[in-house]
């Protein structure tokens, strides 16, 4: 069931909000977006869909908006909270809300050493009876995985993917890093590249999966990329991800996928003005400039 | 009002779990300690009193037990939150609570610009009928804070004081920051000292108080320095304060002050056995070992 499960391009979109308050009807619209589109799944209340910023009844309504707009595509549910009970009540609530899997960020206040973040990992393992993805963000949660958390984590049982950081760009060096950890991680898991700039090195070097952000957004573009890395095209590929340079350098320069995506949804209509909850605020004016340059070109 | 509110020695007390709840009777038994033994105010809900651990309602009634338990003392809750609108409300809260000040920190999942940390200060001032204490803790909250963004967060009405970051431990250093400090800030702005080995070193280089962590569950060494520091005693503050070098190791060592204070209440018999919420877990044995050698010479 994981193989098929974890596959493919996995879009994250926003949760959009409309003053203090999420707004569902855009969500449901993002959603229905991406399942038209073809993606293979979606995971809602990812980093984009600013899962720290709701509340948990908030993170109910999300999980099952997403569901009811997702169709036959299959919803990844983040469920990454600061305490262990709260994040065992989030994923008991995606698994009612109908998720075929949780994510699971580890986010921090205070510093976590390995054995508290391997003991969270334990707890969601034993109470969740759909898969978990390891979801390594450290640009957010301040959390280094090391080689042996890894191993010890996925080989937890439901544990049946790792969502990794983006790291070197160049193709090779994304090969041996798949490689690498294909040897760490317990045999069987989905290895699933984030950083959209490293999308298509990734997937071309053996990852399963693409977790991609901006394609919450734009999915058509990493479709695209994807469905030739999953036939073997390799250079096209990585052509294709090179002609996105100016949304990677986007990315880069202002904050990240998650406020560059919110910046192209508003641009495009998708959702209204000043999206992200407080105390986030728009990305400032030369952003948008940059940003409806790019679109004008895609 | 706020040059008498923000003095001397403000002590930060753990808030103590009991397996998935909040100990009140023995966060209660800890506030009574602390207003014995004479601290200048007590501070609930700080770093150490594990805030971002709680929900809004535990908040309250932590809040609550803290103004009923200190007596005459002044009490400062902590309201930091990911979300402007859930401060707004947790500072609404802590005020009807009768806390004496606000301590707001910035706690953040996606990084922060100066212009939207501004506006959370912002948001908060315009709210707040207390004085608001900036609460400057990069360690947990990966924000730093540019002079420019002191310059303009103290300007704002409320804004009292700013709870600074351990630095140079060096007391020349201490004092020249301090300095540099009074022509950053507005007028008036109480400078207070985090980083408890810090402590005396800016007491008597010129802060106007020692927000002080361990200082929460260890109040009469602080306290005996800060009065030393307050008498002028410059030289017997420092020496004291070197006295206690063992125990600035342990902090350093074991994940800080709040991990290291919560391990002293356990040896005490303040606080139950694992009082930190999961995922937090006790320090290992080899520290509780050395936090046991320490309290012996004490």
């Amino acid at each position: 069931m994981t193989s098929s499960l974890f596959t493919g391009l996995s879009a994250f979109p926003l949760t959009p909000f409309s003053g203090e308050r999420v707004d569902l009807p855009a969500f449901s619209r993002l959603v229905e977006r991406l399942a038209a589109a073809g993606v293979d799944s979606i995971g809602a209340l990812g980093s984009t869909g600013s899962y720290m910023y709701l509340s948990r009844e908030e993170r109910k309504q999300v999980a099952s908006a997403a569901v009811a707009a997702a169709g036959d595509v299959p919803v990844f549910v983040g469920v990454g909270t600061l305490r262990t009970s709260w994040t065992l009540e989030a994923t008991e609530d995606a698994q009612a809300a109908g998720a075929q899997a949780v994510l699971v960020a580890v986010p921090t206040y205070q510093a976590l050493r390995d054995d508290e973040v391997f003991g969270l990992f334990e707890a969601v393992s034993a109470a969740s009876s759909v898969p978990v993805i390891v979801y390594d963000n450290p640009g957010t949660t301040h959390v280094t995985y090391s080689e042996d958390l890894y191993a010890a984590i996925t080989a937890l049982p439901q544990v049946a993917s790792v969502k990794i950081p983006p790291a070197d760009p160049d193709p090779a060096a994304a090969e041996a890093r798949i490689d690498r950890l294909r040897t760490v991680c317990a045999p069987g898991t989905a290895i699933g590249i984030s950083g959209d700039a490293q999308g298509a090195a990734a997937l071309t070097g053996g990852a399963d999966l693409w977790y991609t952000a901006v394609g919450g957004t734009l999915p058509e573009p990493m479709l695209t990329i994807t469905r030739a890395a999953q036939a073997g095209e390799r250079d096209r590929a990585l052509v294709l991800s090179a002609g996105l340079q100016p949304l990677w350098d986007l990315c880069a320069r202002y904050g990240g996928s998650a406020r560059v995506s919110a910046a192209i949804a508003e641009e495009l209509g998708l959702v209204g003005p000043d999206c992200l909850p407080a105390p986030l605020k728009p990305l400032p004016d030369e952003a948008r400039t940059a940003i409806r340059d790019f679109l004008a070109g895609v």
